[in-house]
């Protein structure tokens, strides 16, 4: 088994926090990502999108998808459970870690994609280039500002994201929240409910993956 | 259990087609977002986010996202499995469904939500108001071409999208190929096996969900 991964990008840190809640370690390969290496026909034959994370499998089989990864792990090592447990519990983790990656971790690639200048032709990753959006990374700064009034309130009534414990949703949510600082959006001082839960989750030894 | 569907809307088909193929049915109401009723507050009591589709359980917990109820249908009624049975045929299907909704479904959304008279103030769905991007419909278009080419390439390898079965992943390519033509973005002539792909999809009594 392989992980591509790249220690400086958002998508492959939510798979690993997961890789260190569940205590799995997974021989890494790290792809240079500041310099188009997943952009090459080397990288595309093992990803044809272009992006990381991707993890093979011993027999071959390619998953190149953050999540998609996660749920291959949570499969073959059920403890502790992060993606749910019973039907309603699988549902409202899946909704809560979509909702969070929609209206956070999406906007947070809006605006720093469209803004930073090393990205200047490379708006979305992925093997196509598109040309940065002024607006677009003004409507993402906007978007985040709502994500985390969002958040507050969801975590005025819960411990954590998606109920009572720590799931992928709290992965999402963490990565998105440290992206956004990335781009120089960071929680506002009112918003105590998501400052209490973001100094939470941070303590956590998984969030240092 | 009530199901919260709009008829005209792409996202809560998707959930229809997977009900249909699974044989359930379920109460319905119908929320009519042409006259905005998402954005009322009765509506927003049930789901804060504003969109459909939603799922009401019969102890009250609500479902605010069309793959996490397909998760919750998955777990209480698994024949005929569309989300994957094996822990690398879930992986499969869950970064495949993901890639077609990111490279796709989200792309044609762009095109016309960011184009669509109709939408103007309402370049996305959700409780706030955001302003249309006319260069975001530009990107739209050119992101639903490079779609439509991926997906040919994948299916000149492979009879469904995400392998040798019909998953929740055709059902999110199909619904993106039926909502691309609703922004007047069709497959072009040359993508043979998209087209023998679509055919067959589209010939399934679920795909009048």
């Amino acid at each position: 088994m392989k992980f591509y991964d790249c220690t400086t990008a958002p998508s492959p840190r939510r798979v690993r926090i997961f890789l260190a809640e569940k205590g799995i370690s997974v021989p890494t390969v790290q792809v240079d990502l500041r310099n188009n290496e997943q952009l090459t026909p080397a990288f595309r034959a093992i990803n044809p999108d272009a992006t990381v994370p991707s993890l093979e499998l011993d027999g071959g089989t390619r998953i190149n998808d953050a999540i998609g990864i996660c749920v291959y792990f949570e499969a073959i090592h059920p403890q502790p459970p992060l993606l749910g447990e019973s039907a309603e519990e699988k549902a409202l983790v899946t909704s809560w870690q979509r909702e969070v990656e929609r209206n956070g971790f999406y906007a947070v690639m809006e605006a720093f994609r469209n803004w930073a200048r090393g990205l200047k032709g490379r708006a979305l990753p992925g093997p196509y280039d598109y040309e940065q959006i002024p607006a677009l990374a003004e409507r993402g700064r906007l978007r985040v500002g709502h994500f985390f009034e969002q958040m507050d309130a969801r975590l005025a009534q819960s411990e954590f994201v998606a109920g009572a414990r720590y799931t992928i949703a709290d992965i999402t949510a963490l990565v998105t929240v440290d992206f956004a600082a990335s781009a120089k959006l960071t929680i506002p001082e009112s918003h105590a409910h998501l400052r209490r839960w973001h100094a939470q989750v941070s303590a956590r030894p998984s969030a240092k993956a």
